[in-house]
């Protein structure tokens, strides 16, 4: 099977598994015990997650380790957007923007912001929306259905100008292990995941300035200095951080890499057949494209008969049932193409042959479906 | 090493790695994907929930797969104590202790029922405290610092008799896969967790009568029937599933043994060093004592050393950084003698040579240490 369906989730490491599988054979002691063995075990998760927080930030941020990306999103929606209103973008990631309409509820204004084409957020129209009473801004920094790149640093700087007092967050899962960044000095809040970097499912993570005070969401025996309780997981830690340092450590070669596998298998797609929906400048890590006249999910189901793992928009989204994707209809595309999405991501595992045979694949299936449609 | 922390948490089971680790090699897929292997995976993980849910309740009852016992306790604290006020006990983890404290800054009542002295909840005491604003009752099923085990359907029926409209929950992480139970027609809420049955840190659940409608606490892609979004956490819920299976499989047999551990460890310690804090009819699971005139944290280093690896109480409240255990001093234990503690807690992995040793460890070094104190 050729696997491109890298932004729901990916394999997870096996040099890391290979280091990481004692935490489960020996090393299972709790890490809140008082004997040297659970002592041991919580310097050894204290020092792989500054490993973590390291690759993409200073001393001036803390990391909480969290189960998701998405209880890390909620973590900082729901702690930090407690008055006024909350702005935030069209674009967003169901975690974000689920919590978000359940502010709402709680008699929180939201603001949504408009898109750009190709996904990103609309910096003009955001800022317009934060106003002295903005509690929370909250934008994502790479759209996990389109690749768009949001410049989170910039947006963040723009908006602590018209309100410093305003926290600003971004969900960084697909961005975290995948483009070259650093946590600039106006992020406040910023949510990764282990599991879309060849961690394990079932551990994030949120990265907090130290200057902001925020509360816990989940409360109970105060590990994670009290910002997260409940016992460590620890095999997904030791997962996650090794995860992410050989992210970090191989970050220009694997964008290297994955941006000739984007480039190779939209250079093989048949332009007769295919848009192109993901701005070229985007994260090399996804490319959506929309196969004119067809169902996402008919050539979804075809292509993995034919061993092809593709997906259609956010697996997250897939419970929604619903036949549109909400963010891409938000970048203004119509219902007719909306229908055909198709989104292709990478791993840095992915080689060039199955890209193109991929391509191979998609352009058949795609015409034939047009064929037998008439 | 003699392990009898297993309260704390115990080694996964090696039979259930063996079956479940294919769900981190294989089958890694992310069970929302609409192509056939994120499919099976969901149906898979479907079953797997079921058969986590059946062994103690029937089909009246669903399961929300979280993240830890302490998130399943949040959930059913925060979503279901959110007007009036909120009974629970002076023996509960520090997951609902927290949680409840926290519900008190946001301006709920919070009523503390006191403790037997052997760490059960005082029902009649309990019962005055329900009245017509009640809207939850959270009661501990066994109380994890000393075993004693709290009748909660017994319970629940009675608060059901006061305010029918009470929910009430229960916190049943030691008793999940530990003692004979199944949940009765008043309990609405349990949480229950993997790593303390031979599953892995980092899956837990909260079982809910069908009949209780509950908000989300994690908001997102829709996860968990809409109940907990986030994406599964394949490997640690099938891990639980087969951990639990098994442990219900061999319930009857694994209580006798255990119980006939508890007999022996008692049986063996010095009684003029040692008193005994658990009850007799308690969770055989869970043996408290308190050595006379040293401290708890003393003895468990030294036994480390001497290869025997015991708690002083709850792991969670480790980092409270407090010389005495709030639940154990609301035992009406004094302080003197909460000094002292020591909780030494059973696997049906253990072994009577193991607990035999053990004993003869912890007389030796209370008799040497008094001996040193003179």
């Amino acid at each position: 099977m050729i696997y491109l369906d890298n932004a729901a989730t990916t394999r997870p490491d096996g040099q890391c598994l290979d280091k990481a599988k004692q935490f489960i054979y020996e090393n299972y002691y709790n890490p809140s015990a008082l004997y040297a063995e659970g002592y041991n075990l919580h310097l050894t998760l204290k020092r792989a997650k500054k490993d973590i927080l390291h690759c993409i930030a200073n001393d001036n941020f803390d990391i909480t380790v969290t189960s998701c990306g998405t209880e890390a999103d909620n973590h900082a929606i729901f702690c930090a957007g407690r008055r006024g209103n909350v702005v935030t973008t069209l674009g967003e990631h169901s975690a974000v923007f689920s919590a978000v309409s359940e502010l709402k509820q709680r008699a929180i204004e939201v603001r949504f912001a408009p898109l750009n084409c190709d996904g990103s957020v609309d910096i003009e129209e955001l800022l317009k929306l934060v106003d002295e009473k903005t509690s929370l801004v909250s934008v994502i920094h790479v759209n996990n259905e389109t690749g768009a790149v949001n410049d989170i640093n910039a947006i963040a700087a723009m908006v602590k100008r018209k309100n410093k007092n305003t926290v600003f967050h971004s969900d960084g899962v697909q961005a975290f292990g995948k483009i070259p960044f650093k946590l600039g000095a106006d992020v406040d809040l910023y949510s990764v995941s282990a599991h879309k970097i060849g961690g394990m499912k079932g551990t994030g993570a949120l990265i907090r300035r130290k200057t902001l005070s925020l509360k816990p969401y989940i409360y109970g025996g105060g590990q994670e200095n009290g910002m997260r309780s409940g016992t460590e997981n620890v095999f997904g830690i030791m997962m996650f951080s090794c995860a992410a340092c050989k992210r970090y450590e191989h970050l220009n070669e694997n964008f290297n890499h994955v941006r000739q596998l984007w480039q190779t298998l939209w250079g093989e797609l048949d332009k007769e057949l295919f848009t192109k929906i993901s701005p070229d400048g985007g994260s090399p890590y996804i490319l959506t494209v929309a196969a004119a006249g067809v169902r996402g999910e008919t050539i979804l189901h075809e292509a993995d008969d034919a061993g092809l793992i593709i997906g259609t928009g956010s697996a997250c989204s897939s419970n929604e049932k619903k036949r549109y994707s909400r963010v891409i209809l938000a970048c203004g595309v119509n219902e007719h193409t909306a229908d055909g999405i198709l989104r292709l991501s990478f791993s840095p595992d992915n080689t060039i042959e199955e890209v193109v045979r991929a391509a191979a694949i998609l352009n058949k299936l795609v015409k034939n479906r047009l064929e037998i449609m008439g």
